[in-house]
């Protein structure tokens, strides 16, 4: 008894830290906060962008929000908006897909300029869940973004 | 002492399960697969968006993402967001509130092309949470998508 | 034992509350219901939105909502669209930081007319969770926005 409600907790709470963990992106993203987005992944995690060399390992991803694109919609005005995402449990790993939408600046109100299919891979580490993998890519009509979300 | 954590642990878990049902819908949705879609229902279920007629069932919500008006949108490249929900549980039964915004492929960027206030109905059933009715109305000033979120 | 799982089990409430009380703004504040909004706040709770001034206590929330702004926002068709929150929580106290979007009506689809970093401080009341303070400021690539999500 006591076992099984140790395992539910268990699982709500990894919901809970994976949810979290995904809408920290955001934020950090927004605030500039390079170091703080490569610290969701772990060390050799991977940040597979749509547009984009793929970045492995911490210096790789902290250098797509320190480089010239990020830096320009920074000063434009942006808003990396990630959707509710959905999470699968598989022990000490996760899959979530969710969408995302950067938001910038525009003369008059913003534009959504990059509209995504996202799928997080994520384990436990003794740190708490880390991302291992995110996919994007961009939802144009292309075949990549629907595989992605078909999972 | 145990019912009352058991009873706890039950609300967390069908808040969670509610929520992750939610947030399937988009990602199936922009798939494409109008199976995946459906099965978010109950076999009775009904899914009534404003400006299509009422689809009742498996076969007619499929029929919602095998239609024209949604291949055109996934041709051109869409993304169905949903955002996070509001969810009041009572019992076996459930109702959520959130927003929804259809976003599309433009020459340029993408464009808000739908959203829409979303009221969904929900039951427990032997498979787990399933919707039993949602109500979309499109948020355009009228009073429709005002009494839905009033709710 | 037992406590140890009665505060996991409360902590997994609080976030749940507290994203539930977030997820109730957009909709209340669509509805026009603005004595629900005002009722997410503490009696004399404050709602700093960029742009406007201060508001602080239920009858200053309220006038946001009932004033032209947001009321021709209504007329016209709107949708406040509050992103997923990371939520840290801190014993009777928590904060909270998401994105929020406002989408307008335009002659064709609608248009992004407000994307502002929001910062929650929220406190438990013998009634529930409830905000003592809502910063909101522009992402239109000032400093004010990115300092918020910095925390």
């Amino acid at each position: 008894m006591a076992d099984a409600i140790a395992a539910r907790l268990q699982a709500l709470e990894d919901r809970a830290a994976i949810a979290d963990l995904i809408a920290r992106y955001g934020p950090l993203a927004d605030a500039g906060d390079a170091a703080g987005v490569a610290a969701l992944w772990t060390d050799d995690g991977i940040y597979a962008v749509d547009g984009f060399p793929e970045a492995r390992g911490h210096a790789a991803i902290a250098a797509l929000i320190e480089g010239p694109v990020h830096q320009d919609l920074m000063a434009r005005g942006c808003a990396h908006l990630l959707g509710p995402a959905t999470i699968t449990l598989d022990g000490n790993r996760a899959t979530a897909l969710c969408h995302s939408v950067v938001l910038a600046k525009a003369s008059e109100g913003w534009e959504p300029v990059r509209v995504a299919a996202n799928r997080w891979e994520l384990m436990r580490t003794p740190d708490g869940w880390r991302v291992t993998r995110r996919d994007n890519a961009l939802l144009d009509g292309s075949e990549a973004a629907r595989a992605l979300f078909a999972g």
